[in-house]
């Protein structure tokens, strides 16, 4: 009831007040309505009604106002932090608050509920970087690893018409016209076509007449899909004149962070350009179990839908104003991301990817048409997205096995891609076999005190004074540090370990004599930049043994997956010729680090391939010809898929590897080597 | 500009009138505002603003008055006259408006341009039956000419599953899951599924699990298309529990005037009830060209779609009512309708339908699924329309030969629906000609001064005293006559022919003593009901020399087809063994009427054969089994059309044919041993 006069809010009150009394009597009046309450926003200024029990965060979206829930409602992030000014509320946790913010009325708006007309104060949140400096990204001009046809085998193809129009004694329908010079001039039969073509067929047609040479036209065409390749061609788009010059199409990846398109033209098989932003969805949770969640709740799986499409309208129109197109010219989009992203993508239910056993709809969606998505490219392009091989080893990874190149080689390859998960794979051309280790957050900021994502301000690396224990960071952006993202943590653990800040447990030594190691709020930490260098000059940042253990444990699971997987087929990981790694994060890992910690395997650093965004890469490939779009689905079809939750090797290697950089010393010879050299 | 203020009002007329002023002072100032109008209209009491010369009828439109254009807006009808009260209107055209109503200020909206305020009455309109009365329809179960294997091979089939749910070891996704199970309970393989379908996947499986026995759920599945016959089983619904005791699905007609909806099981191959309704597009006009007309205007096409799809919905509603039924559980669609119908009904421009050389934009339009058209039933639901073989030989008559079996006949065979067109196809099992014949509206009332469609108070049937001249007449819903149908046309023309109130050409004997004849406005009359006797009390009922000659014209277009198709294949008409009638005005043909005016061939009564509603039950046929759709694609095939306008014998038949019953009476031997006995 946005914008009540006062006094009807003045009687709703009173009424509700003698309501709740005869309640609290015990008196249920049948007939008599559930109660609703006030609440007014600041400084927003907005107003909503809503019944008993409602909660906060509800309330917010209810009155329009942009509100994130990092953790996507759970009362895990404490990042939803709102001020109750006036009136009553219930609260359902109160982790992450202090004893002082409850004092001042704080509540995490999704674990609070409403019993009371309320007045609201909602701090600024911390923002979501709105968009990715894209720069980088578009100068980097990929090269796929694989060779493919795309010339003779595209996905869609564009065919230049001269058609002779129709008389009283050559009458044929103006399909079976088109039909018929299709066949005449290109061999090409039995098409079909969709409504949106169909409806603007015999306009376009008439339209293109050039003065004696009858009928002019371009048809776009899409040459069979994955699931049937035999089905017949299907005009996806007709266009007066000659439009044979190239042939637009897009690659996504879908990241649960951030999405990535490129433009490529499928005539020349040439990468455009491409752009990339954070997924929207991120206001509705940061990981993906959190976004689950949110899509479990009343349109909440349709909200994320809209907000990822959402993103990638954006970055389409970014691709288009920049290279000047028309967006209708796209004609095809091959998509790459893991399983749940490619649930809320396409609106099916993620709610089972979650629960054991872990079960998602399906792990290769059927080709969809742009318009059913609401993607804003040609009406009727195919949008394909790449299987997924089970409910936590998805499209991105058999995306990055495809533009790995690993499935056509005799190398005994191990491809990884670390994010909240790790996926791993092992393989060459003749099996692969993979699993995925459940690291946690923790590399992308969660669960670690003065973690962030890698965005500006976030500390990338470290360095420590073996003899001072003083820190040399560096800062993405060049600004005063905010917080540590990822790759610093990695490196931060392997300079305090070598340099004995911590010892092979991840227990820090106290006894050094340095103010940077103290006791915290949450016990013993390290700090790696004082207040006063930061940003908001308020809070150290530090790495406290807490956030070590979980980083621990994360890279744990991860090296007890590598573990797992080559034990299961019998060979060690030693054996292992070559090392890709793929995924976004992938390319900020320092593998001399990695190893110090235990992460990877210590191998030869020539063995560590970096392969960059190995999941749009897949896409690209499968996009420009169909052979590879075929690879790809040949590629899901034969990995075989190890449950580690299943496998009781994985828990007995997983404890193996909660110590830097691993129980069994002589697998880490070149670290053995570095910590005798330094004595420690 | 509904509920200005009456002050802005006065400010923008007199803004206007400057305007105005300096327009016809030839001053054109840059930048200047297109002039602007009010129009209120009278007895609705709304108002509108619109720009110079915006159509009357456009105008009414935007002010949210219901209000038919029977014609299409072509000026042809004179049925949208308006009273112009007040200001100054350009008349396009004042055709059907006599010198009285010009000075009254009288004006067709559909010719009328506004250059003025105004003031317009609008007066009520000939009231559009809303419904027909179902019951009869209803009543009639039909019976399928053809025999079909429906219960080995239908187009949509239900299948029930147990299946084990998902376990860590057994953890398939749950489309693969089913696909599983369907290929070992049934041996059905490789099925596909929309969006739709996935979208529910998950929770209608888990919604079904019985305690102990896992999930059980009936699966409904397309068995491919005409378009693929080996395209993969399509899941198109899922739903908990056992459901396979029934199929429901429908068959409709798509008349121009009527709807039909049969309402289907495909499991039993039962009929089990019938609706129908007019086509909710006569308010838009009566008959296919002021369609194709009113298409062409802006949104025109997309409201004349969304029309007749209310129509259906409204048909199905009404069943699913009546039998308890949920919408939701129709599970596939087929539509017979002439090719201007279907395109109409699938929003595809049907403007080229109209111009010489009458191209079409397909005549066998894919499959869509019922969602894509907004039709309430399943959402994935396959929409067939059965194939047309050209502008003028639609699906309903593709249907008509499935349903009348001349296909599977060595019996020659002449099937024929008259109405606007009168279609007829010639043959047997081996070949079938076919051509379509432009009758003109005249027996369905149009361009027939007292003609009316066969609704309550037609007068259906004459009968003439050879002696008195005396008509006798009956009438639809025996109640006073409002006016004469189509088959009281055919009697009425007949009864003067034999007793010799017309001549052989049709020319009215003004000597015959009886005040039944007489000259009227508009030429030699014959009175067929006093005013007195008729519903209005205020004018006679007629028939004029000038409805003469049109129904002449008619009947004479209709068996010069008769002719050229004969001669074309070079046969005799009465070499013809069988003539099957089919279309819904068929029924109400008297045959030995119909052959003394000519219409019919002369051949023995026991040669005709009335089919009814041929359209629907076509669609019926070919919803039933995949055998008979594939039969009706085939039908459609190996039709060979004649076209009528680019064939010289047509003129000369159809002038031949301009005589009761024909110039040459040696055809019509009963005619002529008639008109013998009657001493004429």
């Amino acid at each position: 009831m946005d914008g009540d006069h006062p006094l009807a809010t003045t009687l709703v009150i009173g009424l509700r007040h003698t309501l709740r009394k005869m309640k609290n009597a015990g008196t249920h009046a049948t007939g008599l309505q559930e109660a609703k309450y006030h609440i007014a926003f600041r400084p927003d200024a907005k107003m909503v009604t809503v019944p008993e029990g409602t909660l906060l965060s509800d309330a917010i979206a209810q009155a329009g106002i942009r509100f994130n829930l990092p953790c996507g409602g759970q009362g895990r992030c404490g990042r939803c932090k709102v001020v109750v000014e006036k009136g009553e509320v219930k609260r359902r946790g109160t982790s992450r608050l202090s004893t002082v913010e409850l004092e001042q009325g704080y509540a995490l708006a999704c674990q609070t509920m409403v019993y009371d007309d309320l007045q609201v104060f909602i701090p600024p949140q911390e923002a979501i970087l709105r968009r990715l400096p894209s720069e980088k990204a578009a100068a980097e001009i990929p090269t796929l690893p694989v060779e493919c046809d795309w010339q003779s085998n595209p996905i869609v193809q564009k065919f230049f018409l001269t058609i002779e129009p129709p008389s009283l004694s050559d009458n044929t329908t103006d399909f079976e016209r088109l039909q018929r010079e299709l066949a005449k001039q290109y061999n090409i039969r039995n098409i079909v076509a969709g409504l949106p073509v169909l409806r603007k067929l015999a306009r376009t047609l008439r339209e293109s007449e050039k003065e004696s040479q009858g009928w002019q036209v371009t048809a776009v065409l899409e040459m069979g899909s994955w699931l049937d390749e035999d089905a017949p061609p299907r005009l996806i788009d007709l266009r007066p004149g000659d439009h044979t010059g190239r042939t637009l199409a897009v690659a996504v990846d879908i990241g649960t962070t951030t999405n990535v398109v490129y433009l490529v033209d499928l005539a020349s098989g040439k990468f455009i350009d491409s752009a990339a932003a954070y997924n929207a969805q991120i206001s509705c949770g940061e990981d993906i179990i959190s976004r689950i969640l949110y899509a479990r709740k009343e349109g909440g799986l349709e909200h994320l839908q809209r907000l990822v499409v959402g993103t990638i309208n954006e970055l389409l129109h970014e691709l288009a104003e920049r290279n000047r197109i028309d967006l209708s010219e796209i004609y095809a989009m091959t998509v790459a991301g893991n399983t749940t992203m490619i649930h809320l993508f396409l609106a099916l239910d993620p709610s089972f990817i979650r629960l054991e056993p872990y079960i998602p709809t399906i792990n290769h969606p059927p080709p969809v048409r742009a318009a059913e998505l609401g993607i804003h490219i040609c009406p009727e392009a195919p949008v394909d997205c790449l299987p997924s091989v089970g409910a936590y080893v998805g499209g991105d990874i058999t995306a990055g096995v495809l533009s790995s190149g690993m499935f056509k080689t005799d190398t005994l390859t191990l491809f990884i891609d670390v994010g909240t998960n790790g996926e791993i794979v092992l393989g060459n051309a003749d099996w692969l076999i993979c699993c995925a280790c459940s690291a946690g957050p923790a590399f992308e900021g969660a669960g670690v005190h003065s973690g962030m994502r890698a965005t500006v301000g976030a500390i990338e690396e470290v360095w420590i004074n073996a003899q001072t224990y003083e820190p040399t960071y560096q800062v993405i952006g060049n600004v005063p540090p905010r917080g540590i993202c990822g790759s610093a943590m990695i490196s931060l653990l392997a300079e305090m370990f070598i340099t004995g800040i911590i010892d092979k447990s991840g227990r820090i030594n106290r006894h050094l004599n340095t103010p940077r190691i103290r006791m915290g709020e949450h016990g013993p930490e390290y700090v790696v930049a004082w207040a006063k260098e930061t940003r908001n000059q308020e809070e150290d940042i530090v790495l406290t043994e807490v956030d070590i253990s979980n980083l621990i444990r994360a890279k744990g699971a991860i090296y007890a997956g590598f573990s797992v997987l080559t034990a299961s087929v019998g060979i060690d990981l030693a054996d292992v010729e070559q090392v890709l790694i793929g995924g976004a994060f992938g390319k900020y890992i320092d593998v001399e680090k990695a190893i110090q910690i235990g992460l990877l395997p210590d191998m030869p650093w020539e063995r560590f391939k970096y392969l960059g965004n190995t999941s749009v890469l897949g896409a690209f490939t499968a996009l420009l010809c169909r052979d590879m779009r075929r690879e790809v689905v040949e590629i899901a079809r034969k990995m075989t898929y190890l449950e580690l939750s299943a496998d009781n090797r994985f828990m007995e290697q997983f404890t193996s590897a909660l110590f830097l950089p691993h129980t069994d010393m002589t697998a880490f010879p070149s670290v053995l080597r570095l910590l005798d050299q330094q004595g420690k």
